[in-house]
């Protein structure tokens, strides 16, 4: 133990730099401009498994971005864990409104700016250190592989094909993730759920051509008129979705579950002015705890249509386009509920224009049973480096391949995540504090112990 | 007469090479970064005046983009004729969209194609062709005077003082402008209504930041679905506008006058076709005609926020923004309406977002009456050289400063427009048919004589 913490102690600002190596790396998987990008930081992620020790690491091929698989096996008789992580970032737009370049990681007040910071190199990246600890230390109690894909942010799309293809390869004992957050440094927690995913895209025509509002408007339905008033009307006046079927499958949760989720930490005050509003929004009936863990939701992810310059343009136009994606829960099923919202979409749309509404992409929700033994063995090593028992919590991301991993390879996940919700992902300014970086790299070697020892 | 028909035929392709060097210009007002093709055009019309027989022409700079006046004065016994035209144009956005350049004209099945071909550059350019034909054919029955500005399409903000510290300058007999539609070519009418204008820009924001939409999603208001139940709220279930106090200066249209509009040419199933729509939208109780003339509309011109790229993006963002213009009759003021909106706008604004609506820019409906020396002259100079009496019609846009040229310059206006509604106006592939653009030049000299004549 003390032979981890000393080496770490020992290589900390060298840790630091190669994490600000790969940050440098702009690997937007959603914009093709960026292909030759992902190729530069799958190689680069390659290279760093097997800089920190790994037997063997392959860049493995895809009809879109690659995957990179790594192991270490020492011992056949060890157990084996399985961690996933993606080197691939969101998007970074609006740029004006980084502090820094997205792709230029600065340090600031102990915490670094840049795209995937958080998400999730640096919390991927924390494994690759912690192996090269445990490997330079002589103590590594677990084998270990590592599947870094470059397609999470754009719901994995050739994840699934590669998993069943590569059973054997994949085989292990469990599966770890660091790729959701904590409560806080000082309520330690562990995320036993991440919601499922429906995401499409949404275009509605009016008119064959832009037409002049002056000559035409009032006479023509204005496609961004009509999809405002599609938007508008999926959710009731009590903020329930009104999608028929939308709930069906929703598993009831017990009261007793939803009374230990008011014990955890929450100031709603705080909540608030973090987020700059007077007010709070959301289905009636349930906590914001309740309504991010346990609920499913539809949000607007961005809306276009017309004239959107400088100035004035008094233009009646031929087309408008949103984004829409569900978060669901367990029992809700992704391929079911893109369905009713597509076909829901259709049903309301007037005949007035012409719909067209498409699947980006999706994922099961994933709940993790508390009892098992991989959440044993990351609670034990929480305590062991934070000093305090984690909370169990229900986290509100997607992480769409989750459930995919356990039917096809038959393992547990666990989601030992050490972010904030403050840590801005998907939005300007991302960060990861340099704190929890090192608390990761600490924690996880007793992972690896506690889950070796059988916890 | 025929000395005007020969001059016309003996210069016809140099008439249209010039026009066609003028839609050259990319002058984009709305644009700040054409703010020097926006001056190369008005010194592009003044050269144009002076080589066409003016007796004078001056660019006059403004706080925007600087006004053209030119004159021909030849005997002050004669009456004089104003004509107004505006040399700036639409932004060309959605570009993809065009066939060919919208800077680049090409003449295709007997069309100029460009931004500006038909609003306004070959309009007001015939006045100027028109002018050099009587000239250089010493048949000049009236003297002229152009006022040529370069702000139309931004609602003319600076032409009010220009117009009001020019009394003198402007001082006529008849206001003339091209900048509108016949029915067709064979159904030759004159607008005798242009409707009023006010064009806001609204914004709406939730959170401080952009959001991860899983973390936040369902627990804080999305300001674009807020936005568009704002926007879905503006119309009733009979498409009538909900803003309270909206519909109260509306002049009413006698049962008479209703009957002469609807003996207008008009194809419902033909105009479908056109524009690609299976059924046609609008107010409750009002013709497709009436919808577009006698009656005040509200349309959504822009809409934009969150992540509108390429791929998937699972942000809840910021912000969401929109455009929105009242198209406006008599007896509406666009001040008022103006407020009537966006005091609206607050009052519906819940309090989980923050709302900014601010004026773009604004203008009065305008009317000409049937009975006046310039509507009659325009009339009989239309039946001489189409050989069917025009028809007057209440036309769906807006020029802004009309009823202040009235108020200012107390005089009558005149909408001698030769343009056609399929004439792509603010759309992609604008046009202009040359058989319109000829057909002006060799109307407009009747104009002059017959009110020269008093009709």
């Amino acid at each position: 133990m003390n032979a981890w913490k000393e080496y770490q102690e020992q290589h900390k600002e060298r840790f630091l730099n190669e994490l600000l190596d790969l940050l440098r790396i702009p690997s937007v998987s959603a914009r093709s401009e960026h292909k030759g990008d992902m190729i530069k930081c799958a190689e680069a992620v390659r290279d760093s498994l097997l800089a920190a020790g790994a037997t063997g690491a392959t860049i493995y091929e895809t009809p879109g971005h690659p995957i990179v698989y790594g192991e270490l096996i020492t011992d056949p008789s060890k157990p084996t864990v399985l961690v996933y992580g993606h080197y691939d970032v969101q998007p970074p737009d609006p740029l004006e409104l980084w502090h820094s370049g997205p792709f230029d990681p600065v340090i600031k007040d102990g915490k670094i700016f840049a795209r995937g910071a958080c998400d999730d190199k640096g919390q991927f990246y924390m494994h690759v250190k912690a192996m090269e600890t445990m490997v330079q230390s002589g103590e590594l109690p677990t084998n270990m592989k590592f599947l870094i894909e470059g397609e999470e942010e754009v719901g994995s799309p050739n994840l699934a094909n590669f998993v069943k293809a590569n059973k054997a390869l994949l085989d292990a004992d469990v599966i770890l993730i660091s790729d959701t957050a904590m409560i806080s440094m000082d309520t330690p927690s562990i995320d036993i759920g991440v919601r499922g995913l429906s995401y499409i895209e949404v275009e509605v025509t009016g008119p064959n051509r832009d037409l002049h509002s002056g000559v035409y408007g009032g006479a023509v339905a204005n496609p961004i008129t009509i999809l405002a008033q599609m938007i508008a009307s999926l959710h009731d006046e009590n903020n329930h979705i009104t999608i028929p079927g939308f709930y069906d499958d929703v598993a009831e949760v017990t009261p007793e579950e939803r009374q230990l989720m008011a014990e955890a930490p929450y100031d709603e005050s705080e909540y608030m002015a973090d987020l700059g509003v007077k007010s709070l929004w959301g289905e009636k009936g349930y906590t914001t705890n309740e309504r991010t863990g346990i609920r499913p939701t539809l949000e607007l992810n961005g809306i276009w249509g017309g004239y959107t310059g400088e100035g004035a343009k008094t233009v009646l136009p031929s087309k408008a386009f949103a984004k829409i994606s569900c978060r669901l829960v367990p029992d809700q099923q992704s391929d079911k509920i893109t369905k009713l919202l597509i076909d829901h979409l259709h049903k309301i749309a007037p005949d007035y224009i012409s719909l067209k509404a498409e699947l980006h992409h999706g994922g099961e929700p994933y709940m993790t049973p508390i009892d098992s033994d991989g959440y044993k063995a990351a609670a034990r090593a929480i305590e062991e480096t934070f000093g305090k028992k984690p909370i169990p919590v229900r986290g509100g991301g997607s992480i769409p391949i989750s459930a995919l991993f356990e039917k096809e390879l038959g393992l547990k996940i666990v989601f030992m995540g050490f972010g904030l919700d403050s840590d801005n992902l998907h939005s300007p300014n991302e960060k990861y504090d340099l704190v929890n970086y090192y608390k990761g790299i600490e924690t996880i070697p007793y992972f690896h112990k506690f889950f070796a020892e059988g916890i």
